[in-house]
Order: structure tokens, then C-alpha cells, then sequence
């Protein structure tokens, strides 16, 4: 049977509701270490960590699924070390969903690195060569055991020419069959990445690419990477909805609250990014009217929480002047309480969305919230 | 009726067993903020927070009391600050017991600083000349709201000539009986500290000014600053015996597992230090096999917890493995995880202790633990 097939055993997905009004659906994946309610949104834990923050606090805000970076543990402490520890999951001790990265956008974010047919090139921090291939990055996402794997591809920078771009996604289809020929474990899904940049046929045509080839999920790759909020709507506008309905659609590496609520318009299921944890380490928290800056005189004396409405157990139990303080102390209980907070705070926008969605009232709920979120304008 | 009678409505100290093989002993004190069973080690929260933990871990681990340093509260953010937002307790989210040092020890261990009969004046971070006297650490120590006030004395270097000590002692005793003139919250217990370097007379006149005051605790300063084991066990093994019975013996900022062994033996009740959380930031973390430095090469394939008989959530979840590869990766989680550790052994270490001296074998434990702990020497 073609791993395809067998993986259908083991991975699932089904779309729970259509909002009558928008493009945007309520659904569950199902996965060897549970289940994940979509639309969703996936925290980055980069190093096999989500910055800040233990994995059981993400089980007590009911964090469903993570994301982790195939590239990073690969070069530290390398994926054969997390095999022989048990994979991932055991080793970082969090029993849920994990999607990995394929390491393709790290190396194409590098500076010095070559492409070639093979794969690949770069130099790690020792300045040592490594070639990363379709086989050695399906290898590491075998090694670390994720639920779900990305395809190795090109993250085509932004702008780039057709011609380019044609060779490029030429290049990743060719990539794809060696990822799914690499690919051996039926309880790992493997999704394939759309590219082609900012032009509709390009989209389409790896669109059909990927349909062809039948595999449990698909994402929108190459966007995020400059090309500012109106051209990234204009891709995912196009392509989100030729994208077949009974798989779930991903779109990497977004975003903004805003932004969320675009892809989910969409009909997008799931989406990553580093946002919030990383905007929490630097002080800026987001609420439901907008974001604030915590470091920011006014909260020396202000004793309320960050988002009154919001679950977490800073919002709870402690105050924006304390916060604010322990920025103000260099405190690293600052970045633990911030993090917490953005983490919760994207989930809960993630689950009343799906409420929304349940109730055909999800143009409504964007509206509602963004009128508040966008009026104040803290950030 | 005299504060010092005010007080003991609020604040009780029972010893509940005497070792009948030592001078170690396990009491009870009552507090308005609730129950301290002693022996008891204080974790340090300089800025009103524990390093790189949160409250509700504190409480996790049943940790029954801290310590929160009054210089740096007056500094940033001010203890007027903290008394509008409710007190300290409230501010940073924490309902068990807070003891406050005075500031002594903080002002004294600066460069720039000039002790005069009225207080010790020093420079802030700004260069704005700051003056400290018995009067404005108590009322500090009242905006805070501690449980715990510390008396403010001259905390005197090592070493120190006996015309030094001398002349500190006495000043120190004016400032204790303005100290207690400023103290007007019978809620708060205020303690003295017994100076006098390493000379037995002083520290005996020290103790006696202040047994005189009827205080309801007294506190050994003046150790652990650069005098040594040795010293600071002379000074501790003469001074703690002669110290009323019926009243908490606290030994101020110390120490190393094995120096609490040694306070314990000779009858101390409370101590505290910064060791356990600076040095788990540090990457030294405490087993009963000794420190391990978790950095150590020796540590990347090792698959096993910090301390198999530690409950911490790092111990029954993850491995050193682990923990080593998010020091390497400079994650906060490493300095979470070995924060939370630290304090947990120091906890379960004076919880080990007090159920030794209940069943009278106090001596037979501290051989044990050390023989083990000093022993393997991963230090």
C-alpha cells in the first residue's frame, strides 16, 4: 500500500461546520497524540522549547499543538540524539501534536548557502558545510517524530522574477517525490508546501502538483517574507480556496491577530508563528484592545490586569504595574508571565473564532473584534 | 501596651521537638499570613519575585515563606508604590509569609557609601544621594508589609578590629531602639540582629541588648561575608545556644547545603540565601549525590532526571539531556527548570531535616545525606 494510504489510518481530518456566510470552517485533525480543534494557531518552540514557557503550562491552557524546528535540532543536539531519547515528544515532555518544519525556510533565509538539485548548502555555526536534502530533512523529521512533517522546498524570497520562480517550483516538485520516497513512517502525515510567490498560475499549477500526489495536508508556503499584508491576502484569497476541502490548509509562519482572521476568512485552517512569544520577551502584550507596551510609564501605576477577560495566570492573579516592574528589574519572571499571557491570548482568539464559526457569526465576531482591537491603537 | 506585647497576638513561635542528640530542633511559626514549620529555608525574591519562577510554583512546592530585599523595592519602584497597590503579598501574587531584610546588608556591601549617627547615605543607580536611616527602612518595610521586619544595623566587614566593632555595635543599638520606635504595625514582627565579627564578647553584648528589647525573633548577621566555614561556625556554635529558646533563630544569608546541616545542628530555625537560584541560572543544579554541573559534556546522553527522588516537574518529566541541551540553546526554560529544581531540594532538604529531628536522628541523617552528598564530588 503507498504510504499515502497507509497514513490515512493514522491521520485525519474532517470539517466540522462551513460558516454560511465566509469562507471560514470549523474542523478536527485528527492525529496519532490527539486530536486538534481548527481553526488553529501553533506556538513556536524552536529548539524543541517554546521560549519561556513549560509544556505543562501549555497543557493547562489546553495548547493543543506545537511547532517545532527541524533545522535547529538538527544542528543542536542533532536528531539522532532526540531518536535515541525517545523523539521529541518524550524528550521535551509534551504528549501532543507536534509539526516540524522542513528546515527549508531557515536555510533559505541564510545568508551564504547554495542551491543545487541535490539540496541544500550552508555553514553551521562552527562553519562547518552541511547539505540538507529532501532525504536528510524527511530523515530528521522521522528521527524527531512529529505527527505531522513539512516537505523540504524552496521558500522563494520576495520579489522574484517569473522565470525564477518557475525553476524553483519546478525544483521543489522534483524535491517532493524524493521527501514522499524518504517518507516510511505511516504514523507521520507529510503536507506539501505551495510556492509561486505572487503569481496565481505558478500557485495553481503547484497546487495541482500536490493534488496529485495525495497527501494528508497542504500548506501556502512564501509568504510572511516581506511581501506586506495586501499581496500575502491576494495569495491566500487565490489559493486558500482551491485547496482541496476535505484536507487541511496551513499557511506558515503568520502572523498578526489581524492576519488570523484574514486566513481564517479564507477557509485556513492552521497557522504558525513566532509573534507571540517573541513580542511577550520584549515587552508588548496583546489584549482586546490592541496591543500594549508594558514598559510604558503609564502601567507604573495602573492595577488592573493585562486583559481582564483574559485566563491566564497573570491576568488573574497580578497586575500591569507589576509587570511592568519586573521588565523595569530585568526580571525573568517578566518574560514567563508575558509569554504565558500571549500564548492564552492567541488560543482563546483561535477557539472563539471556531465558536463563531459554529454559529455562522464569524464575519460578525472579525468585526466585533477588530473594531475594538484596531480602535485604541496602545501599540 | 508595648508593641513588642502588640506583636504576640499576631506572631507565636512553638519549638515542637528538641533533638535529644543536638541542638537542632523543629518549631512552628505562626504568622498572619500563615504557618512557617521550622527548620525552614527562605528562597530570595530581591525584586518581589523568585528568579525565573512563579508564584503559583512556590506554592506547588508548598514553599512556606521568602525573603524580599527592601533596598531594592525602595529603589524601583518605590514602597509607596507597593503599599498603594495593597501591600507586597497582594503585588506580586503571593499569600503566604514574606520576611523583608532592612536594607543593611545591601547598603553596607557598596563602594560609596558614608555611615553617620543619623543613617547610612549612599548613591542610586541614577547618582541621586539616597539616605537610609532606622526610620525609613522600618517605614519601608510597613509599606511593604512583610510579615518579617529585619531591624537596620551596620552589617560589619570581615575582618573588622575590635574598636570597629565596637563603635558598630553600639550605634547599631541606638538605630534598633529607633527602629522600634518607628515600628507601628502589630502585624508586622520585628526582628534584631545580633553583630560582633568573630569576637564571642560582642556578639554575647549584642544578643543581650537585644533579649533586653523583648523582640519576637532574633537573627545572626554579619556571616557569610567573606569569613569562611570555619568562622562562620565558630560564630554560629558560640552565639545560637545563648539565644532564647522560646524565639525563632534566624542566621541571615547563608548557604551551602552543608552550612545548613551546621545552623541546623546548633539550633537555627531560618536562613536564606540567593545560592540555590543564582546558581541553578548558573547551570549548578543539587542532587543528593552532590552539585552536577548540567553543562557538562557528560550530560548530553544522559537520560536520566537531575535527581530521581526530586517531585519537581523537571525531575518527574524531563531528563539531564534535556535540560543540558536548553542551557546549550539559551533557552529560559533551562534557567526555569533548574530554578524550580533548586528550590525544591532546598525544600526537601529542611523537610528532610524536621522529620529527622522528630524522630530524634538528626545527627544519623546529616552524616548520611553528606556522607552521599560529598562523596561523588560532581561539584
Amino acid at each position: 500500500m503507498r504510504i499515502q494510504d497507509q497514513v490515512k489510518e493514522h491521520f485525519k481530518f474532517k470539517v466540522v461546520h462551513q460558516d454560511k456566510n465566509s469562507g471560514a470552517r470549523a474542523g478536527v485533525i485528527t492525529t496519532p497524540h490527539g486530536d486538534i480543534p481548527t481553526p488553529v494557531f501553533m506556538p513556536v518552540g524552536t529548539h524543541g522549547a517554546i521560549k519561556a514557557l513549560q509544556m505543562k503550562e501549555m497543557e493547562e491552557m489546553d495548547v493543543k499543538v506545537l511547532l517545532s524546528n527541524t533545522y535547529h535540532l538538527h544542528l543542536t543536539p542533532g536528531s539522532d540524539l532526540v531518536a535515541k531519547a525517545g523523539g521529541l515528544h518524550k524528550w521535551m515532555g509534551w504528549d501532543r501534536p507536534i509539526l516540524t518544519d522542513s528546515g527549508g525556510f531557515q536555510v533559505f533565509s541564510l545568508q551564504k548557502k547554495s542551491i543545487k538539485e541535490e539540496g541544500a548548502e550552508f555553514r553551521d555555526q562552527d562553519g562547518k558545510t552541511v547539505l540538507l536534502t529532501p532525504e536528510t530533512s524527511i530523515g530528521i523529521q522521522q528521527n524527531l517524530g512529529s505527527d505531522i512533517m513539512m516537505a523540504f522546498d524552496e521558500c522563494i524570497p520576495y520579489p522574484a522574477t517569473r522565470p525564477y520562480v518557475k525553476d524553483s517550483i519546478d525544483r521543489t516538485h522534483r524535491w517532493l517525490d524524493r521527501c514522499i520516497n524518504a517518507w516510511t513512517n505511516p504514523k507521520q502525515a507529510l503536507f506539501g508546501i505551495i510556492q509561486g510567490s505572487e503569481f496565481d498560475d505558478y500557485r495553481k499549477e503547484c497546487l495541482d502538483e500536490l493534488i496529485a500526489r495525495d497527501l494528508p495536508g497542504y500548506a501556502i508556503g512564501g509568504v510572511s517574507v516581506g511581501e506586506g499584508p495586501d499581496v500575502m491576502e491576494k495569495v491566500v484569497k487565490y489559493t486558500a480556496p482551491l485547496m482541496p476541502k476535505d484536507k487541511p490548509r496551513y499557511v506558515m509562519g503568520v502572523g498578526n491577530p489581524e492576519d488570523l482572521f484574514m486566513l481564517w476568512e479564507h477557509g485556513v485552517d492552521m497557522s504558525d508563528c513566532i509573534i507571540p512569544t517573541k513580542f511577550a520577551r520584549g515587552g508588548t502584550l496583546f489584549t482586546n484592545r490592541g496591543k500594549i507596551r508594558i514598559k510604558h510609564r503609564n502601567y507604573r501605576r495602573d492595577f488592573y490586569p493585562v486583559e481582564p477577560n483574559c485566563s491566564c495566570y497573570g491576568c488573574q492573579n497580578l497586575t500591569r504595574s507589576y509587570i511592568k516592574h519586573l521588565f523595569d528589574s530585568n526580571e525573568i519572571l517578566g518574560a514567563i508571565l508575558a509569554t504565558a499571557h500571549n500564548i492564552a491570548f492567541y488560543k482563546s482568539l483561535a477557539d472563539r473564532a471556531r465558536e463563531a464559526i459554529l454559529e455562522d457569526r464569524y464575519l460578525d465576531f472579525k468585526q466585533e473584534f477588530l473594531a475594538q482591537y484596531l480602535k485604541e491603537g496602545h501599540g
